[in-house]
Order: C-alpha cells, then sequence, then structure tokens
C-alpha cells in the first residue's frame, strides 16, 4: 500500500525540447517537481507550510527508466505518488504517461527534509507527511549507486554557477545538475544517443559564482553506452550521475 | 486597424521564476513566443506549412515595456497580435495581463521570414501572411536602437554555446542571448533592480560550441541605472541590448 496519487496533464513546449524534439531530461525534471508541489499545496504541506515550521525538502536521488521521452507538442499525463517513508526519507515515485495511458518515463526518488536554519537535515515527523498517507517503514531504502566516474579515462569542462541557475527556492535548480553532466558529452553524441536511464545522486549543494567541474567517463558496451558523471567543486563531490544510452 | 488576436492563460512556474520569485525575462519570452506559434499553428502558417515553404520565421527585434514582471504562481494571460507588415518584417505585439486585466508587459516584435536553403532573408508573401489579417503597409517601422554599450566603461563575460542552448528549431533559442546579457550583471546587481524597459536587437545567429563574449557596461541616471550589452563571437556583432532598471 502506497500513498495519495496526484496527476496532471503537461503540453510539451518547443523550450522544453533539444534539436531532435524531444523533452529534455531537466524539462521533465522540472515539470516533475511542478507536480509534486502541487500535491503539497493541495494537502497542505507546500512551501508555504514549510517554511513556517522552518523546514524544506531537497532531493537525494533520482532514478529514471525511460522508454522514450516525451516529444514536441506530445500531452502527456504526469503522475506522483509518495510511496513510503522512514525517519530520514521519503520515497516519491513519478510517471509520465503518453495520451494512450502507456508509461514513459518511470521515475524514483528519494527526498529528506532540511532545517532551514541549521542547514542540516531534519527528523522528517508524523504531522508532516501524514496527509500523504504514505505508509511509515522502519528499513531504510537500497537505492542503486550510479557507476563511478573512471578516473583515468576521463574528461571535464568547467562551469560558473549563473544567476540564472538559481530558482525561486533560492537554490540551484536541480536541474542544472543534470544539464552540466549531460552538456559535456557534445551534439554529436547526443544527437544519436537516447537515453535510457539515469540515475542522478547528489551530495552537497554548489552556490551562485563557484566554479564547477563536469568531469565524465564513457563506457562502450555491446548493447549500450554507459556514460558517468560527477559534479566536483574545489575537489568536493556535489553530484553523482549515470546514464545509459542506446543508439539511434 | 490590426490583425487577429490570439490569448492564452499561462501559470508562471517556479522553475521559470529567479531567486526574487518573480519570472525571468528569458522564460517570458519562451511563453510568448509558444503563443505566437500556437496562433500560427491555428491559422495552418505553423512551423509544418512554414517548413513545407522552405521558409521560417526570426526575430529582429523586442522592445519590452514592463510594469512589473509576473509573480510566482501567478496566472497571467498572454495576449499576441499581429500588428502589420511590409515586404521585409512583420510586426507583432504581445502583452502579458494579470488576472484583473491589467496589462503587466507590453511587447513590441519584428519578425523576418528567410529561405532556409538559402539562409537568407525572404520576401513576406500575400499567402503567407493573409490569415493573420494584418494591413499591409509600405513604410518601414522606425524601431528604436539599443543604446550602445560605452567601450571606455565596458566589462565582458565569455560564454560557451552549450547543447541545451539550442531547441527545436535547431538554432540558438532567443531566450538565451537574453540569458548572457543579462548574467554578468551578477546577484547583488539583479536582486536589488527591477527591469523596466528591455530593447533586445538580434544581428547575426551564434552556433553550438563558439565561445561569446557578454560585453555590457552601466549607467547610473538619478531616476534608473540603465546597462548595454552586447553579444560578440569573435569579434562579430550577434545581438545588441538596453535594459532599464529601478531599485527595489
Amino acid at each position: 500500500m502506497a500513498g495519495k496519487k496526484y496527476s496532471k496533464k503537461h503540453q510539451v513546449r518547443s523550450y522544453e525540447c533539444d534539436q531532435t524534439e524531444k523533452m529534455t531530461l531537466p524539462m521533465l525534471m522540472n515539470v516533475m517537481m511542478e507536480v509534486s508541489g502541487e500535491q503539497s499545496d493541495q494537502l497542505k504541506r507546500g512551501a508555504k507550510e514549510m517554511t513556517d515550521a522552518g523546514l524544506g525538502w531537497i532531493i537525494i536521488q533520482y532514478t529514471f527508466d525511460i522508454k522514450r521521452m516525451p516529444r514536441l507538442q506530445e500531452t502527456i499525463e504526469v503522475e506522483t505518488q509518495a510511496m513510503k517513508y522512514n525517519k530520514i526519507f521519503t520515497y516519491r515515485n513519478f510517471t509520465a504517461y503518453d495520451q494512450q495511458g502507456e508509461p514513459l518515463v518511470e521515475v524514483q526518488t528519494t527526498f529528506a527534509a532540511i532545517d532551514m536554519t541549521k542547514r542540516k537535515m531534519a527528523r522528517i515527523t508524523e504531522d508532516l507527511i501524514a496527509p500523504y498517507e504514505a505508509p511509515f517503514v522502519k528499513r531504510l531504502e537500497r537505492t542503486p549507486k550510479p557507476e563511478p566516474v573512471d578516473r583515468e579515462a576521463a574528461s571535464s569542462l568547467p562551469y560558473r554557477v549563473r544567476y540564472f541557475d538559481i530558482d525561486s527556492n533560492r537554490h540551484v535548480n536541480n536541474s542544472k545538475y543534470a544539464e552540466w553532466a549531460i552538456n559535456p558529452l557534445g551534439q554529436d553524441f547526443l544527437n544519436t544517443h537516447e537515453m535510457t536511464y539515469a540515475n542522478i545522486k547528489f551530495d552537497k549543494e554548489v552556490f551562485y559564482g563557484e566554479l564547477i567541474e563536469s568531469v565524465y567517463s564513457v563506457k562502450e558496451e555491446e548493447e549500450e553506452v554507459i556514460t558517468s558523471h560527477r559534479i566536483e567543486s574545489n575537489g568536493i563531490l556535489n553530484c553523482e550521475a549515470q546514464f545509459n544510452w542506446k543508439k539511434i
């Protein structure tokens, strides 16, 4: 038994698509977060109530199983469901469906609550979570780790955190880490490969003006290509990711 | 007498806002273009029909008069209207209204048609433009020029054109030029000033992988601050802009 579902239709806009006319992963992440934010607002556990309680949600990890990315102009339905929680984490799923109700992208996420003044993880209280009606589970989930970067075969590109990377939550928008990770793979690769799986794990947030390095390595396998990524600032790990790709 | 109007409601999302919880200019530009694209689709002069005719629309210039930018969660109505055309240009207005019908942002734009194979401006034919019902005017409009950069007081920041800067039209998305121009002004300036006017004029497009310079100068006046901007690549002008700002 999992918790309440919430869903919303979304028509894919041209500025949400890359040059292959498919929705970008960063934009899908943005739309997903919007949908779960709306559910929270509806259950009176939105940004306002969280701020009043001195708390905020942060994302710890996303994994994506991608049958195909939504296409330009396509209307998708983005569904979210609070799955379960323990004292530290909540687990929430998202599914993007096509108009025939077929799942296109299935996403598992892990959230944690943070105390906004102490900037530390906060215990997830019953009051905070009850309206979602997800079951409490004692045990922590084991989530898959992104395959690590092969340091000996790695390349990297530097990025500076820009003003527009920061959203109305006053943090670097989560989707920007995915942009920084994916971009160095380059146009030739990205126009000839489709993502089938993504695993993005956040460690330490980056701040405005910081210089980050997007480090990556590429592993060619028989059936697919696996790319491994690290976003680092001053040698500190900010985010790790793995993407699996099939040739188009 | 001007041409047909078309409008669409839009709720401002958190990822469309900056840290001051106001919609960003680049995102407003994206939403506007989406609305005029929908009007064109409805009138059977959309991307598909243009491509079939070997043509495409490019934006030459935008000017914005900004009473205030739309706010996080606010539902705005974005209206567009084809105003007039001559042999070379079409003029189209946009207005973003609040829920009381008050205009928040008023925008004038100049478009040109290009021949996609020759990559040259194409003559605007009657057939192309008739469904918009805008009047033909012989005379070219005089549009205001952005105030030029003061070279002696100028600063600059370099940017590399990224994969995600290119949208499904296979060009650098127009809104990216605005991002490149605004970003170097920095967080301290941008969090303490609100834009009241923008004038963005495009010259030569930039391409994937190119290194561009975002050059700017700042002029403090009694009542406002005027910033002037140039996007250049290899010394060639790609885009000029002027923004007027009031202190918050």
